[in-house]
């Protein structure tokens, strides 16, 4: 649909759109209005390019596209019936999917992981988190260690349940495949880091290796999240959950502006699961019960919460965000309740 | 808390503050930090003026009130045992309070109202809405007509149900006062209105009306929500609902930008109900339920929704907002549900 | 423009449309692109009932309305060549329009306004601002004073110069166009208090009053805020003055986040002029006279900048915000050499 | 600073709070408020680790650290007088630093590539820019090509004007460094991609090569986007310059929010050279002659803009964005005139 700054184009200006098009094997309708005129395009509107030149005109207020931004994520495309699994479970299918584990994994006590692993298979999560490398606003602060690997591999070991780790570049990416993590986690401050999205979807291509894709802290419009996970997809793996977790700014009083109510609109436009993680949402371990709850109400398919046996040690954001195990698997029960009463549309 | 540009203050700067504080019968207390020096100031902390002359320095960076902005409203305060009741019913109370009905009443059509509210009486609602005037953007939009007040009322007198009507100055006030309207609305583009609040607070003190206040929808901080309740009780009404509604800018897809999340900072800090308006928030009748059930997951105490038996047919917002009395239905039993299962913080 | 959610609509649906238009004298045309269709409406577009009646069918994804939202304020209205003045000054013509004073007027202390007021006029200012009732977040506040009305009118006498003063209610509007001011201020609060607006419309109706409003907090968009000045305009009043202020949420280290910027994208829509406020958008005294050259840069008219003799002893906002005359004197002249490099689209 | 929640600590949580400080040899000091008590920790207030842990008990509503958090980017740091040269220009001495040229390198057509630079010289630039490799959102977009690198040093070579180019992860990094570019530019989506920001500080440890760095999207404050700079100046190269480039979500009417009005708060915090993109700002070739002077207004030392001979041929954002290098040669003497009356605070 073009739309012009005057009412209408004169002849030569619809002369000059009309051989734009031309060239990429389209034409122009005029629809007139008591007003005034809009034109659409008849052909294949898909072309990037043409429309660029066109919107380029200094005579044309808009040009808008219909057009899907992504192909393989549409809930039309032909993967709107993929199911993606993490270890033996079909992520969404029957109650809500549970990561739950420590912010940082300590290297110098890793007891404090492995315990809370346990606590947490206890209280009957379905997969483990935690955080090996780390990315920090700061320089100077910790950045985590490759040490910290072994803790969470031997957590694996010992509880049986998935592990969910996250990489910020190729290094890392290739020590997380290695030892075959089951999800491979992309961080806000990359989630437009198209460079290490393809190479994700490339190294984890015809893999079982899901991908945990968090939202872009810019507050990503829906399409732009899911374009980003496009990218894996299009590389070859289609084991893709969406998660939100809170934007810029925050609301006073918690560390992000939580952004669970956007589930329904990616539920809407894409077939891919969604994961809330509620924990760097609101960013204290008192509202995170509230706001898991919330996200299911919402229709999210899972969430990813930090846990840890002592908050008060934790090394990463735990003090202040992490909640017990035990408050864990309360969670777990109220959740499941929430899941039977939502709506989705 | 004074903070200064430098490490230090140097002494004719302390003292330059020291006699400011004087005049309010303060005094400062340095204390030194290994790098650096803040200061404190002991007496009443709540003089604003003086707060003013010190941050005005140029040698000051910062300085901060620990005081609460609010008095009445502030959860510790001797209010925090108050209920707020509409009609028979206490706003919280065991359940969700449910105010629902068509966004605006049409005078030409007085029984799409009338219907709509036997049917939504019939689906369990505690009170009923409707527009009778309207803030419009477009100046040459419908903006309401004092016709309506008698539809509503008549609705009133045949349910039995307790009415909410906005109003937008003191001659809709007066005239919604008359009315004994037992909910005076107060929209988002009046939220800091003071002059109005203000005055409802005058005309409203010592009665058993009800002010539903919604939320400015610059996202204002949960602060700033509740400053301006504190005009309405300082007035000496303290029947106030809080509405958050939706903030600027919107979530591409819904209306607005979904604001359920602010409920557990507003119940943190204050003693008022949370009645969320999920139709505005979202914009779309599909997402309305969803929304909803978070806001209840969230904690809120009840929702403002707007419902109409043919949304289609609607004059205001329904056609694209309203869902019909009997998904209101099915929607009260689900939001007790989830209601069961909330955390409180 | 009719987006329907499917690629094209089947008959009956085309059939359901196309009755709904012809209820208004319209009709509907077909338009076929390569993947999908879009339906054009025929016939007086502006009819908002119709919009909506389409917009609420449950297989429509949009209804797009191409008409402009406001008709008088538009550049391309009867009133494109109409020119704001106050006093004898067209505001905008040849340099830019500078309104400048304290932030509060303080009843206690007259001479500080009234010796402002003289050493403004020295430093070559077009008119006086100051604050006679205040809109104030807080309750407890200072809330002005009708006395100060009588010291700005001194100060006016004394001076020539043309008052600037904001009113937020029916009460004060009335005080102000009896004692004859200049300019009425509308604030920020109320920048969509439409009863508000419309009062100051009705009766400043064919006088010489000119209306300073500004831009609401929320980020109101380039078409809200025209809009909110349509109101005045339909009333018969189009001497008004659009004034962004900045909006929130802030930018970490100013009061609010500054919006000099959107001053091109009014002058592109509409005939009226521009006059910025630098001081509640930086709201730090150190950053006021760059943020003032910016707002010229940008083809702004004018500027409404707070200046104080003596800042820290104002009861406003003064101590942290407003700027010495001497530098405003400077200001002037600086911002008449950015004026004559200005690019105007 | 230790804000409780509580009006004061009682004697069991103050001990608690010693024990922790304790064992990072930093003492507690109870300051008595009329109405509460804060608490401040003496010692050495920059141990993160105690901050988090006291932050995370129950009883606590808030710890405030003073400390900066960049050491070196720090305006009072050893680096404060340190000056950024590209090519044989210190950058913001004088006049202006302008970078201009188009948005991305059309490998197809080289031609427009160089005879844009030709003429940006001619126009009085100081860098040219192109993007040999592309950001975006659709998978499905042409993404850039290694051979328009080579265009790109043919016209380094022909004008002798160093050259900028964006890279997004270590193999374009390398590849640009072995073509010894002038200026490596790090892309708004990479602004938190610490591991990349890393690996160009390593890379370029005591090189003359300098570094544009885009201010992260998501409205990044003006401490993180220093911080994001720090990653680069802690790993050995100051030639660092901060870019402004808009924010989302947008302004309606522009491509972003216009965020040159954070100029004024980076030059108050560290001696970094600002650089404002006004193009994908305001995302217009109509509007990016008033915002580059409005950046200047503000402070700016720079700008970096998008200009092409032929705008409607460009491939990338060009049609829309780009503004003719006439245009630039004008704006070029603008901005001398507004440089000389800007106000530095």
């Amino acid at each position: 649909m073009i739309i012009p700054k005057a009412n209408k184009l004169d002849t030569s200006q619809l002369k000059e759109i009309e051989a734009i098009a031309a060239d990429f094997e389209c034409s122009i309708l005029e629809i007139q209005g008591r007003n005034r005129c809009v034109y659409a395009i008849l052909g294949d509107e898909g072309r990037e390019v043409m429309f660029k030149r066109i919107a380029g005109l200094p005579y044309i207020a808009k040009v808008d596209m219909i057009e899907s931004p992504y192909k393989l994520m549409d809930r039309r495309s032909g993967l709107s019936d993929h199911r993606v699994r993490v270890g033996q479970i079909e992520v969404g299918k029957d109650k809500p999917f549970i990561i739950a584990g420590p912010c940082t994994i300590d290297p110098a006590n890793p007891n404090f992981y492995i315990e809370s692993a346990h606590a947490l298979k206890e209280a009957g999560v379905d997969a483990l988190r935690g955080g090996v490398w780390k990315p920090r606003t700061n320089p100077y602060s910790f950045q985590g260690d490759n040490h910290s690997l072994s803790i969470i591999l031997q957590a694996r070991e010992e509880t049986g349940l998935p592990i969910d780790i996250e990489v910020m570049d190729s290094t890392q990416l290739k020590l997380a495949l290695e030892a075959k993590v089951d999800v491979v986690q992309v961080g806000t401050r990359n989630a437009q880091n198209y460079c290490l999205l393809k190479e994700i979807g490339q190294l984890t291509a015809g893999s079982s290796t899901a991908v945990l894709l968090k939202r872009g802290r810019h507050m990503a419009s829906p399409n732009e999240f899911i374009a980003s996970a496009e990218y894996l997809v299009a590389e070859g793996n289609p084991n893709v959950m969406l998660c939100p977790r809170g934007t810029t700014p925050p609301l006073d009083g918690y560390r992000n502006h939580p952004d669970e109510s956007i589930t329904p609109l990616l539920k809407n436009r894409t077939w891919a699961p969604v994961v809330v993680d509620p924990s760097h949402s609101v960013g204290h371990a008192d509202f995170v019960p509230a706001c898991s709850l919330a996200s299911i109400a919402y229709g999210a398919d899972g969430l990813c919460i930090e846990s840890h046996i002592q908050p008060a040690k934790g090394i990463g954001d735990d003090p202040k965000q992490a909640i017990l195990p035990q408050k864990v698997k309360e969670l777990v029960v109220a959740c499941n309740e929430v899941w039977k009463n939502r709506y989705l549309p």
